[in-house]
């Protein structure tokens, strides 16, 4: 997905947040801003979103010298989804349809944002997906391709959200690869976050090696690539790896729900949708 | 009052508002917030907002070549204004406390604004302000520092609302000055603008010669600076030239509706909350 003007303030506000949350020295911050700002000539509207974003958090982690300001916050997400692992699980177990209901936990999972999002409670708001109409819904292809498929590549996409993943990965029935950011950024998941949320078994866990928030390929790792272009599958989480992957000819489903504004209407969708998306002109 | 942290992504947005009012050219708008971020640098803390706004618009002027992008809006809210003058002229009139409600009026035009505001319904918003408690009322105050005074200087805000202004100052029954922007900026009132609404005759109207949005002293022209000095009451309206003036030690009063939540948070106060309030340390 290409970046849009409004794009611009937001990579501002998204600055200013994540300096916040990195330090309390107010010209430290300051200084985020006017790094941030002084980028925005040469962001180029046809780069994606997370190419900017990659930028403005290693501008935030330098500045700051905080190169994990949300450990904590990543801890205590994975630590709530693992107390609601139980309950999950048996929704999905006592559902009519186990995968559905499993993709619906996932999308749930993906609203563990603290980019571009507020407060939440994860209860009300698994309740509210298992119930939700999809306003975007390729699962007839989806199934197709997952009995075709022998191998999956799932790209995770927060912390805390891993549990919701490992869930639906127990009911894949099938080997799956989950890739995790290769470096701290904002929530995103890292190896440390996948092992917290108790993937180790259930997947395995690779690294993308990335340090952008959403799956940019160009800063990959070879390993990462190679299992990319093997995968007949991939399963792609949230806004940052669906604005880094929307154009690439793979089969790619991305699942996530539209919580900007600009994505939602990129999408033809509304603020709030849920979407299990085939990529277009998939290989 | 100072710049907050949050006014910088802010003044991007307001950047992006305006310049998309100006023009329907991309590569221009992209301009306009690449130069406004590159601004950013040389943006105090210490400034006020105003001083800020000043020079992104100026921007957007000079680079859309669009010097009035509001013009035909605020012609139309002038006209809307106009329109329900009878209406809110019999409110006053018909009410216990013709002051108080003039005064409430006044307020209730202060939501024609269209920098940080969506679109907006003017007759419900009377009926709200009307029946609103206010969050600060110094309006004993008021009523005195009104008693004391031969000289009234009138700041306005934006146009439109000078349809509302009038009316208050037909109320106050005193000779006053209404000063107005002294070039269009965003949607603020210009002399063209209240002539418009029927100031002439009603009050003296002067331009401030500022091209700020709010009462930069040091950009207002000298015969502005001559009256402001002269004036024993100033009743200032809306949020820039509260910005612009907060820190003044002169008998201002100020009249605003809070609609961004960094002054609602500076006052002390909530989004939407109505103010009439004195300098403080004023002379």
């Amino acid at each position: 997905m290409k970046t849009y003007l409004d794009c611009l303030p937001c990579f501002l506000h998204q600055a200013l947040r994540a300096a916040r949350m990195a330090t309390d020295d107010e010209k430290k911050i300051k200084l985020v801003l006017d790094e941030v700002g002084m980028m925005l000539p040469t962001i180029s509207l046809e780069s994606t979103p997370p190419e900017s974003g990659r930028r403005i958090y290693q501008k935030v982690h330098e500045i700051t010298g905080n190169f994990d300001p949300y450990k904590e916050v990543k801890k205590r997400s994975t630590e709530e989804a693992l107390s609601l692992y139980p309950y999950m699980k048996s929704l999905v177990e006592k559902s009519d349809d186990r995968l559905l209901t499993a993709i619906r936990m996932a999308i749930a999972g993906n609203v563990i944002d603290f980019g571009p999002n507020k407060a939440f409670d994860m209860k009300e708001e698994i309740e509210a997906t298992l119930s939700k109409d999809f306003a975007i819904c390729h699962y007839d292809r989806f199934k197709d391709s997952l009995n075709r498929s022998d191998k999956v590549l799932y790209i995770g996409d927060n912390a805390g959200e891993c549990v919701f993943d490992r869930i639906l990965i127990e009911t894949l029935d099938k080997p799956v690869t989950y890739a995790v950011r290769g470096k701290p950024v904002i929530n995103d998941a890292t190896m440390e976050d996948a092992r917290q949320a108790g993937m180790v078994g259930v997947a395995e866990l690779i690294s993308s090696g990335t340090d952008a928030p959403g799956t940019l390929l160009n800063t990959c790792n070879e390993e990462f690539i190679r299992r990319y272009d093997d995968a007949e599958l991939i399963i792609s989480k949230g806004q940052g790896n669906f604005e880094a992957l929307s154009t690439q000819k793979k089969t790619i489903f991305f699942l996530l729900k539209a919580k900007c504004p600009i994505i939602a209407k990129h999408l033809g969708l509304n603020v709030g949708n849920i979407v299990l998306k085939e990529a277009e002109m998939s290989a």
